[in-house]
């Protein structure tokens, strides 16, 4: 098979003193920790649309990116992109990749030929698995770029867009159970409302439950065997996105009977943009039993939309490994970079350079997660801080079998002017020097 | 009895030509609309703590209010505050007051001595309210000022804090009753997290959740009948609060089993702060039936902090007013001014300007939600524009009766490219127009 | 001439009294205030780029606009827009637009050619005027969508790009003064970072100082005789924008001796996005003497976005008139309406609603601003309030005539523990009252 | 003498593999880099505002810090504060402490007492350091504290309290000088303003450069030769300072002829709260050689408050040490931790750990940057990037001796549609990996 990147090498693990930056310092993909091999913990993934798809507009400007498949009609760059997925995940070493059905193949005038023409795609990619470990680690459907998702997808105001978007999730579930999709995600880029003043909240709410209801019903019906999963984001496109946050997430779910089908997709920059760490989004997430997948990128704190960079902070990635490993993993779940270059980075290289700054830091991640975990460096001081509850009266309040009352007695008795120390300052420099120590 | 303010008169309704700005344009409190009085309807509330008991420090500077009880000592002066409250609500002509159980005594050495004192000041507002038609809007206990209180109150790792917490929360409710107080509030200002590194999120949150159970078996067993509200906040102090925004508090009522017992509190400036308007989040507390009183007051989005101004712009008030009308009202609850005069006013007259400002703003914003219900000025375009959904497959949307494949085969017999304009211009100038007509 | 929005009437004052959104409520064109009609006050101007150029797309959807023009090839595009744009200002009743060169021509393949056909464009809108009293308010080149502008313009790391830019606003600045517009703006969307570790700060803000001056010189050499202008924003699409705010503009324009050259064009949704109230940044252009235009949108503070919202706030645009019309009015400079309908208002009568609801908004403003300064409603208690300056001593602090010393001792003299109350409610309940005052 | 902290010891260098919280990994103080001793690079300073006078008060809670003066009289506090900044900078091992005047002694009822005590703890200063390396980086006037500042200093609506300002910076200088400080310092806290409805912006900055003219006299007539520093911040206390960000400190400086006399003293969480990079706002003040000093601290970019905590992000220190390395160090000036401890971390070990955290994470940071511009890892790139411009044609530009005419042509012949890629992931990766290496 021809290379569309022939400039673009295998990239390798080189070792920790490698100084090239198209090789992997930390990702070493089959080396086993714990009996598991590094690229089944971290089950990274590609995402479609912003390598392939996406070619550098932004608000003000213009497409930018060289890609091979830039002059040639919309089928045409279809089916190319298809090689282009498996060239450059091969390449970087990563078993999976993200979809949307508009990423596969573009709409076309009639339902019944946008289906055909995605099929065709399709089978193009289940035939090309046949010789490639690359695997799909979910697909999605796109439900905000048509203008018939202008109000909504299954929050519009117009029952016929709420049925295309009912035709498309079906299609979209299909063929990700066709491509062993492992997981399907559903991202609400425009449930929500631009304005309350045109907007009743309560029925949109209402609408989008029925409708996660419906995919359920039929993710069963077809043998669907993934997850499914919700990815919060508060705002942009819309003003404000139903599922702003994973606590609203939970909350929705809970209050509409979902709970026990759906797990959450947590995006660093959608955890930014609503004001949260994504330590604190995956940490809710897991203390709630309902991580399911990360959208590996990183956002600008000081910049208020979803700049979707790839992650290169050390920190951050060993954090939410932290809570990851806790939580025994992802399962289904992976590490999706849900990212993309600068519009200035043109070059199908500067792709290359953008997963390896992403894998690399991730998989360092992970190396110090296990360390802090191993070592107990901040649990053996959680649970030193909590000890007053190990008692009977503390274990009583966390059986709810105590009262004011008795508490009350209690108070009187063991008067407190200060607890202990937060120590924060001593644990942030215990952090900062394990992110920093050999590996 | 001796006037604490004697320059400061009866502020009495002129009309809405007045230019005094000790007179209200639109507050008439015994005027009836539609069988009730604006009284009844706005509930207003004045803030012991802003009002009585802040003196003007911010994180840079020291006090500066001239306060008739300033060099008093604590005890006197809290005893001048029973005065002051009672002479400041009825000059205003609004009919409650709202306390911290520290705002109207402050702690002494002991429980049973902190009981006492409050007590005894508690005994003091009873005969006040003999002579007084001000009564209770709601109590509340201070869980965040003591050191004690440093790591959490019922999220506390230490179960001394949380014991006292409960002891406060005990009384608190007792003198709530005591004092035929309409509502019980929770704001759980350092319920939250300073750093994850020390935190066990989980744990705390299940802490929080048994608390809140306790307090409403305590609340049924001394037959307290006023709504248990809780009051959401973001952050400050806090890094992070466990009642992070309504969408928050819902999923964590729903989560714990908590959903029965308790309404919310929302404070126009912790919405803002959550990145919310406020008017969203009284919608949403609507559309779910948890709406329970408003802290009135306005933040600085500009700003990233707690600035709790009066409220001064009517279309937010109109927004927020739109909302209680059509909740039918806020029953027990009300609008208590939740907000503080700035630093450099200092004169006992800036904070009746101040209240005159809040009162009439809203009242005003009351009247023109009243014409744009009357009206339907939003209403009917709002109708209009989801009447796709009034079909009988609509209808088993809502219903939740229909399948994705029944919905595929309308969407194919029914293609759509656009749904309706949204015609946010046209609403936001009807609304600018309707906030700028008489009333 | 067939209109191309027949549809689309001509938009009359009919009085505060009307309650047709296509009709104005304060907008009576040629009423005279003071001596001056309205319409010379207020100088409106609709931009060409957001109203007949932007289809409705955004970073997460395509275009979603119904314009006559939808299904022309490029060129013949471009000619009809210039009917349109003269079809709607007139139906409007406002004088002005503004626009980018490429607005009205798209880009051909050289420079040449692309020049030629602005030429024929350029002549076509002549042409018009003759028979319309409608007139360009300013033109600016688009230096921001080609990708040879994805590192910035006049802050390039490349020479070729730099030089593309000159050859863009030589012509832009001819063109500007063929059509007697009556100044030319320079917004330098990329004219910034992405990222520091690419940049060299320094000596881009020193190239685009070197850009500055040959351009005054050029507008020199062709006998421009307009204003030139410069547009701060803080960001988007760049990580951080050289001209970032009125402060920063002004600071860049002395360290480079460019003072003497130009004037601020100030956009609300800027303003905000660099934390600052629009009211803040005209009132420091104005009190620099630097106060050009105004670019007349509105933000969503809670959007992290340029949401270029059309402006719907009276109070916000009272206050900027406010700051206005003590500027003596902004002389060359007018209102431009830099703003565009959202996505979903999809119909040409939307653009109408939106710039209605604008013309309104600011007219009103402009009304109850002329009667703040008249009563003197805040001025009266500035004054006041400044008055220990008005002695011999306070002169000599304006005149830097006095001394630390001599202070100390007037110090020492003259203790004070607090100055005058700051009355922020009362100024406050004062603006709110004037705001809905009749005018 | 006796110890006021026996149980913390002396805190000493052990190389990067202690993991002991209370050594240093990196802060060897006498080892020379390049013949300088890592003390007289990094020039640390401890404030003794937040380590000895704060107490852990914030908006919503009372004090918790332990400290051994809690007990004692005002005076009596402020003498034992005297031995415990010796006691802890020296057992830091670090060169420099900071304060306000009224760190240093609280203020008494009139100017004469309030100096005469201040001269007293001077005194007392002087004598400690006979017999301690410990020296002053710098003083400053605390102006926003006492009620007399609530409407700002210098930019005061009143007379007397702009004279009582002069009278205390007339002061803070002397005993500056006197204790041999390397600098001062002018924060202006409420130098800005709280609502324009009340404020006469111009005149206030006028006011307030008239006031910077007198102390540069001052200084000069007393023979004060440190240097003079002005520190930026947003807004908090205020709703906006007009010392703003370093751009407008800048533009300020050039107005009003001040330039000459100041040079910049950057916050990183003023810089956040002002929406820039810390890296963004040392680097613009090195490109305009007025960069001064560091006050080190960090914030959360998340909450919107200055939260002052200790700096703990390896790369955010190795990018401000970049610059300041590139501009030969911060001569007189120096690294002050402008830091407080946790509200929680109440014990005086806590304090000791902070440092630590600081130190280090800061000298590491300079470690790796020293390593980054020897290496040129991001140099090399830049200077390739800008390269065009090396040619003739390009130095006429930055030298102002072309003309839009020479560049069109140069244009017309040189098309260009993609500048070189902007690298920003391959640069991104390269200064992680950087930061990850060994110093």
């Amino acid at each position: 098979m021809k290379e569309l990147f022939p400039d673009i090498p295998h990239i390798t693990f080189e070792g920790q003193k490698t100084d090239n930056p198209l090789a992997f310092r930390y990702y070493d993909a089959k080396k086993k920790i714990d009996g598991t091999s590094i690229s089944d913990i971290m089950r990274f993934s590609m995402a479609y649309w912003h390598s392939l798809c996406a070619l550098g507009t932004d608000p003000f400007g213009g497409p930018t990116m060289e890609r091979p498949w830039n002059t040639l009609d919309p089928i045409a760059a279809a089916e190319m992109r298809v090689s282009a997925i498996f060239e450059l995940t091969e390449k970087l070493g990563i078993p999976f990749f993200c979809f949307h059905d508009r990423d596969l193949a573009p709409e076309q005038e009639s339902i019944a030929k946008t289906n055909a023409l995605l099929d065709k795609i399709v089978a193009r990619i289940k035939e090309r698995m046949e010789s490639s470990p690359v695997r799909v680690l979910w697909g999605t459907a796109n439900l905000f770029t048509h203008p018939r998702y202008m109000n909504g997808a299954a929050s519009s105001p117009s029952l016929r867009t709420f049925a295309h978007a009912a035709a498309q999730v079906k299609k979209a579930l299909e063929v990700t159970k066709e491509l062993s999709g492992q997981n399907y995600v559903f991202w609400g880029g425009r449930e929500g409302y631009e304005t309350l003043l045109n907007t009743d909240m309560k029925r949109e709410r209402e609408q989008l439950a029925s409708f996660f209801h419906m995919a359920v019903a039929y993710a069963q019906e077809i043998g669907f065997t993934g997850q499914l999963l919700i990815e919060p984001k508060p705002k942009e496109p819309t003003k404000h996105q139903y599922d702003f946050d994973v606590a609203s997430v939970i909350g929705f779910l809970e209050q509409y009977g979902l709970t026990p089908f759906f797990k959450i997709n947590i995006e660093t920059n959608h955890a930014t943009l609503a004001g949260h760490t994504m330590h604190h989004e995956v940490a809710l997430a897991r203390s709630n039993g309902v991580l399911g997948n990360i959208d590996a990128n990183s956002g600008d704190t000081l910049l208020g939309w979803d700049t979707d960079q790839f992650p290169v902070s050390t920190k951050d990635c060993a954090l939410v490994m932290y809570e990851v490993l806790q939580n025994g993993g992802l399962q289904k779940g992976g590490l999706n970079f849900d990212a993309k270059v600068r519009r200035a980075s043109w070059r199908p290289v500067d792709l290359i350079y953008a997963h390896v700054a992403g894998i690399d830091t991730y998989t360092h991640g992970m190396l110090i997660a296990k360390k802090l975990l191993k070592e107990q460096t901040l649990k053996k001081h959680i649970t030193k801080r909590y000890a007053e509850f190990d008692t009977s009266l503390g274990k009583k309040v966390l059986e709810r079998t105590t009262t004011l009352k008795e508490l009350e007695t209690f108070a009187i008795e063991n008067p407190i002017h200060r607890p202990e120390s937060g120590a924060q300052e001593m644990l942030e420099l215990l952090l900062e020097r394990a992110i920093h120590s050999p590996v």
